[in-house]
């Protein structure tokens, strides 16, 4: 039988590829030579080429974000709630375009890519990136694809911290900023779990000071110890709370004949761990953590926030959700704050959730309306017709 | 110059060894034959005998609550603040005895002890333990030290826990229970954190499945991400920041020449991971971890709290923090509503504090004032002289 995908779903997509034989100078003041950037596109660029969307992922995400790779996929797309034909970010009116980051994972030049100088795999030698890189990278992704302006850069989480940052770098190229589930900056507490989940990794001797791949070594336990630490971030207490309980694995409390697996909760735990752990790169996640830890948007600017977004031309969107207590709603009204103090233009929603940061990725009735009315302000202004 | 230890400290003590030849029947089942109790007491036993206090340790507690151990000991007890003279827990009024648990690694008869059965240390043979089996133990210390009732009971977390489980298992010998910052069975939030903890133990190559004494090998790098992974949850997100901000350890963002630590907060934490790694053991903290993720106070009264409550005696103090997002104030006022619906007395305060967990560790006016308060009418109740 043919795969037949929802009527809502963008379908079968095929990633594409753009290589660059231009250096991208990096923040840190390294530089690669050439890097190539895997992404996915959905919907089609209008004739005005100004459609265009940019979607940025999270930590762990890629540039899968939406419809299905081939008939036997399971899973569609990270974000295939929200991106499709009739769903927020509606592909009959927008351009999407999904890139993975560098310094990733899923095909971009990241970690286990080839170092042109040595001809081995550049493992821990990658340079540490900023959420800028990613920026300016995505940036030249645009130029190639002929997108001077983005309708809108949208992300969640490490995504909305792009986002911002993108209002600022390229003020004149993007026409809104959408971010979600963010903040200007972590908090301490944020630093430390990410110290934490890094340390687990660092630690497994398969790491190898992260030179792995030639040593045909993975720290699969480290990996899958940081991605269980993440996972109890990503989840509110509640969530977590009635989705297991203390239900035991068992029907039963056996006394005196104890598995190290009794809840229900350690058992899923384990679960997000090992199936990460054989999918995600080790370096690409310690790259990815400290972009977040040195992510600071005010830095430069004198720690002022305001003063920041006073350089930003495009309008805003901010939405968090009642039960994220890795980004709380509190981190978001300091973005909007911080937005009104510059005098710019901002919608601030928060959504009652209990699934916590998570619920960006998730299905909320009106997080879906707040968002797909904004994108349809969006799609409005720039002159499509409904 | 001669140690002078503070006015209002118990001053310098000598931890005590209680040998029991009668075996113990642990709630698994299985048996200690003999078994050692190493405790400290602190205070003189009235000729009544009815002025005995009982501390029970948390996680990484032992019996050394208050005082000094000898003139180099550089920090008084864990408690030193809440026991001594003029303190909340008046040494002049009460006889304070303060125990290592079974399974601890302080001195009481635990996995780094030898099993008789073999010759060698027991290691991640020795029985996996409920906290029953602490107060049961307890209780026989109790017996060997001539003490039928304790005037009160008194833990916080995991302590609190015990002080619990005494009220309903020697109702007659307890005359008041104090709980502070604990619970009635852990949340599948805290659960994930154990099992997390646990995971980073085990999955040390070092740990080798427990049998590490033999080997004369530790997993040092397992027990330490383990503790930092329980610090983040012991402070509060607000205290965190406060007290580290995100502080660079250098005195600038050093663009292209990071270190792995860049933070002051990851510093704090490594360094809390590397004493406790070294102090601590590995199999005694998988035990007590377990310990806490299977108490649950009401499950054989049929998860209904009250009717588990229903067996006390004794009156009741429960205390709650602020910021503890470990066990939370709701967790404590889960406890209040079931004594309430037992129809038992109790007193219950939630304490303002931006310290977390570790606030029932801490100095706080308010805290120290209800409980001082408590502890006199405790000692009024007795016929105690003002």
């Amino acid at each position: 039988m043919p795969f037949t995908p929802p009527t809502d779903s963008v379908g079968l997509v095929t990633p594409q590829r753009q290589c660059f034989s231009e250096p991208l100078t990096l923040a840190s003041g390294r530089r690669l030579d050439s890097y190539e950037i895997v992404f996915e596109t959905y919907g089609e660029l209008n004739q005005e080429r100004s459609n265009a969307v940019l979607i940025c992922h999270a930590l762990s995400g890629d540039h899968h974000a939406a419809g299905y790779h081939d008939e036997v996929d399971a899973k569609p797309g990270w974000w295939d709630l929200y991106i499709g034909p009739g769903k927020p970010i509606d592909t009959r009116r927008f351009f999407v375009i999904s890139p993975n980051n560098l310094g990733g994972c899923a095909g971009s030049t990241g970690p286990r890519s080839i170092n042109p100088a040595t001809g081995q795999s550049w493992g821990a030698q990658f340079p540490l990136l900023r959420v800028r890189d990613w920026v300016n990278s995505q940036a030249k992704l645009a130029d190639a694809l002929g997108i001077q302006r983005f309708a809108a850069v949208i992300g969640g989480s490490l995504g909305g911290m792009q986002a911002m940052r993108w209002a600022l770098e390229y003020p004149e190229r993007i026409g809104h900023c959408i971010t979600i589930a963010s903040a200007l900056k972590l908090s301490a507490q944020n630093l430390a779990f990410n110290e934490v989940a890094r340390r687990a990794i660092t630690s497994d001797p398969d790491f190898n000071d992260g030179n792995y791949l030639s040593r045909k070594s993975v720290p699969l336990d480290g990996l899958a110890l940081a991605r269980m630490i993440g996972h109890i971030t990503y989840l509110s207490n509640d969530l977590m709370g009635e989705k297991f309980g203390r239900e035991l694995r068992r029907g039963s409390f056996a006394l005196g004949q104890e598995s190290d697996i009794e809840f229900q909760v350690q058992s899923y735990l384990r679960y997000q761990g090992e199936r990460f752990s054989t999918s995600f790169d080790a370096n690409t996640y310690i790259l990815m953590t400290r972009a977040l830890d040195y992510f600071d948007l005010a830095r430069e600017y004198g720690d002022d926030p305001a003063a920041a977004f006073s350089l930003a031309q495009c309008r805003f969107l901010v939405l968090s959700f009642s039960t994220d207590w890795r980004f709380p709603p509190q981190r978001s009204r300091e973005i909007v704050d911080a937005l009104l103090a510059a005098h710019k233009s901002v919608s601030y929603a928060e959504i009652d959730s209990n699934m916590g940061h998570d619920a960006f990725l998730l299905p909320n009735a009106r997080y879906q309306e707040i968002f797909a009315n904004y994108m349809s302000r969006i799609h409005r202004d720039l002159g499509g017709q409904y």
